[in-house]
């Protein structure tokens, strides 16, 4: 099936759900506008995204069974699916508010929105609130329902753990590039990003395709962690070094104080008198102390460019390794999931 | 053992939640300001109030045992009742957000705390997140686990609903008293407070005692919801009726558009020309327009407190008649469970 195809048939799902949780509410006896907020809810935020979490789903447990879904079995692998770009709903809606951002995915932030305010604050929370739901509608009857369940409250609960180093480290008014390091910038990224992203998805498929060894989940972890780790250090690099035409956006990690993995390897490899241009110049809201940050980036000394084509090369061939040593026919397990994972993220332009 | 005592060694056990959620994040590798952040938000918002919902649970399984708890017993339904502790803290800090409110239990509300602000949106997730770790750190080994998740995961999502009706029935900025009825006041004080305030502390209880019959938990709900909708009216009523040196704040409910009992009795009996006072007074913030409300409310032809009175004395006669007519053999309750709570709540004056 063509990639256009298989957003398609993906995005053809989500009504469905949407249908689901507005029957409930009105089942329950909610007032006709309450029920139309949430419908409003869940349509604005949840679609709008690349879906690529949501559909890895679907494709890891098509390449565990090895042979086509039934019809019921894509449902429910896509409903898993739909239950990630809910979680990622719920935190994008927060992080939103939380960074005062003014667009997200070529619209107003959801909080944005007129009659919306802090509102969507409750919003966010009934975005989460969809998951357990729709959870328990289609998945009690399996043995694996309180799997399902403390995937999600687990890797949940990461990302928030994560979320909030992240905040206390890099917070947009006071800049303070001695909290940074490497081992944080590896901590928010594994924690805010990786178990949601990459290991939940395939977590989630392992569960439906029936995989119950332990030892799998973990062998899974092992690998799916460093490529999410991978996949956020490239999306640090590209804000600063991709393509503004190719990526859809202009990056801001520079002017916002984030705490990405450029600055971090800056800081690593900086002289005393680039440290000091660093400090005094980023996360300061002004394009000549960005010019200023990118010199010191592109000096021979610190050389991000450089060495994030040796991090990339090394990391590959260090996920590759990984991969080679899968053992299938003992875990259950198949090389061709993370090989997928992985295509799809090496040298990515966007 | 004394009310004192009882609140006492309900609050001796929550240092060792905290120690426990605190302990995972430094196994974790998490930086120091994170674990002390953590900390703080849980010491700063879980244990302020009156914990009746948190004790109810321990009261409710030592009179469904019909002995004293053992050790172990004790802390196992502690837990469960700071979990409801958590989950209230979760509601409170992001509800304090969405009303702008200043203070709550005496002190700052968190999001006001210097440093905290909108960080406080994660903050309220992650003591969310404290209640599924805690429940599978220790309830993971039972076979009613899962009724646990999904009393957490059904109560949440229904108070949730409740909220999103109550803020956009009565949007403190924009006064519309056509939104208003009895009906959905009905509806707000059922699913943002009954369910997870009387409801849940019972049904958790039950679950750890070993009642397995689901039209137990049927019953328990038809007695425990309309006890805690009374619960509701009374607060709304004392609000504006109760005395301050007794309850400790002083009521706003009327300056605040709030979707109180009162307003829709009010509603329901004002002739024309009273309603007109009411659409131009409820909702102002000020001291004049506070006071044509009132007047309203003590006129012959809406006598809040006159309806009250006969309120409270029917919904006392109705839930002591549901209470008599519980099969403790048949369902494995007892009639106490529901008796203490309504002698809690009956003609009370804070």
């Amino acid at each position: 099936m063509s990639s256009a195809n298989r957003r398609e048939r993906f995005l053809s799902v989500f009504p469905r759900i949407v249908e689901e949780l507005t029957a409930y509410l009105k089942k329950e006896g909610m007032p006709k506008d309450a029920v139309e907020w949430y419908q409003r809810v869940l349509d604005y935020n949840t679609p709008g995204g690349k879906l690529n979490r949501g559909m890895s789903v679907v494709d890891t447990v098509e390449i565990l069974k090895g042979s086509d879904l039934t019809e019921d079995e894509y449902f429910k692998a896509a409903l898993l699916g739909w239950c990630i770009e809910l979680l990622q709903a719920y935190f994008l809606v927060a992080d939103d508010m939380m960074d005062a951002s003014i667009t997200r995915r070529g619209q107003p932030c959801w909080y944005q929105v007129p009659g919306v305010g802090n509102i969507a604050i409750n919003d966010a929370f009934l975005l989460e609130g969809a998951i357990y739901f729709l959870l328990k509608k289609h998945f009690r009857q399996e043995k694996y329902y309180v799997d399902l369940l403390e995937l999600f409250h687990d890797v949940t609960f990461q990302t928030e753990i994560g979320q909030l180093i992240d905040l206390i480290t890099a917070p947009e008014d006071n800049v303070d590039l001695s909290k940074f390091s490497l081992e944080k910038h590896h901590l928010i990224v594994v924690y805010k990003t990786a178990f949601y992203s990459f290991y939940l998805p395939v977590a989630l498929a392992m569960r439906m395709a029936g995989v119950t060894d332990e030892a799998a989940y973990t062998e899974a972890l092992n690998i799916l962690l460093p490529l999410g780790e991978y996949f956020q250090v490239q999306d640090d690099y590209l804000d600063c070094y991709g393509d503004e035409k190719v990526i859809g956006k202009i990056g801001t990690d520079i002017l916002d104080n984030k705490c990405s993995w450029n600055i971090n390897i800056a800081l690593q490899n900086a002289t005393p008198e680039q440290r000091q241009i660093l400090d005094d110049n980023y996360g300061r809201r002004n394009a000549t102390s960005e010019k200023k940050v990118k010199e010191v980036f592109a000096s021979p000394e610190v050389d991000v460019a450089g060495r994030f084509a040796k991090y990339e090369q090394e990391s590959y061939e260090k996920i590759t390794k990984m991969i080679d040593q899968v053992d299938e026919a003992k875990t259950g397990l198949k090389k061709q999931v993370f090989v997928s994972f992985l295509d799809k993220v090496y040298k990515r332009s966007k």
